[in-house]
């Protein structure tokens, strides 16, 4: 892709900061954090170490800012659609989740390493991505019913959303013994059932 | 605890190696890894930093043996037990994985996130833990019938561990909304309910 020398110049510097994070999260699709640097971003985008110094400040700053992009990417993605049936709604959902991670293989399973293993601005990130998901169970009408906001059904929701994310992630490195439907039939299924053993509190 | 010198004396070095691991684990149940260092256990131990070394070779070799020992006794501790029914002795096992990671809590989840995080020697020693937990699975006759093995179950139970250790992790920090006994009731519950609804191959 070319931009032409006129067509740069008209972008404001918060249009420029944006144009460069998709150009991050793009390079992060098949890449891991590790292999990201400001050398390769700024020979990406045919500008100087020093200007993207400018923009993002530090490679953790420039790290963090790509990877909040990621995940609001993330997170639109896998936005249900508005109508149609509530488990048909979650099944779009899912299919949209394990096309991103399947998408964006490399980037998503550093992120995932970085925030388990204790980076704490990255893991913040991880989590807050996670909880915007997570959320989206109490609003959804699962099966007839919303699942009520209760400190134990977040726990379980949440642990499920561990339980899908090993999955997808065990399942991409060894697909043998599910297709990608079967995958996402069961993911979808897996929430009402998990949810439907909770003991009465 | 006191050991006089002639008893010291009588230990084999294989023993003696034993014995500092044993005291090794001890230490990591209120610590991290990073915490658990060769000045420590040396000072505990009442032993020399070279004598240590000796023993282990290096700070990486003596936490990989450590951290071996650890899952050699998360696996003896939560061994079902051999009779009984199927659900009542998964009962059993979950209630001791509950006991030891409350237990040893803080040395269990630097152990997690030293593996997730990408420590490759740690990581095995984390895998392979989870695998001869994992493949119990497979052996008990759940609700009358044995979880066949196959690679679409064992993807799941895999998975279904990971949502046990995020559940049991995310309570311990937040217990609020689960009693212990509604803890360990969802974890029996939980893994024929999502070995239900894995879709035929």
């Amino acid at each position: 892709m070319t931009t032409s020398g006129s067509a740069r110049t008209r972008l404001s510097p918060e249009q420029r900061r944006e144009q460069l994070l998709d150009l991050g999260v793009r390079l992060l699709a098949h890449r891991s954090l590790d292999e990201l640097s400001i050398d390769l971003l700024a020979e990406e985008a045919g500008i100087s170490r020093g200007l993207l110094y400018h923009y993002f400040g530090s490679k953790q700053a420039f790290h963090e800012a790509v990877v909040r992009h990621a995940a609001d990417d993330l997170i639109a993605q896998t936005s249900p659609p508005s109508d149609g049936e509530p488990m048909e709604r979650l099944h779009t959902s899912l299919t949209a989740y394990v096309d991103y991670v399947l998408a964006n293989h490399e980037g998503y399973v550093s992120l995932v390493r970085a925030a388990a293993g204790g980076n704490e601005s990255l893991r913040a990130i991880y989590e807050d991505a996670r909880a915007a998901l997570n959320n989206r169970a109490f609003r959804e009408d699962l099966r007839g019913e919303v699942v009520p906001d209760t400190p134990a059904n977040r726990l379980v929701v949440r642990a499920w959303s561990a339980m899908a994310e090993d999955l997808v992630l065990s399942w991409i490195e060894d697909p043998h013994g599910l297709g990608k439907d079967e995958l996402i039939a069961f993911l979808v299924a897996s929430l009402p059932a998990v949810i439907a053993v909770i003991p009465e509190g």
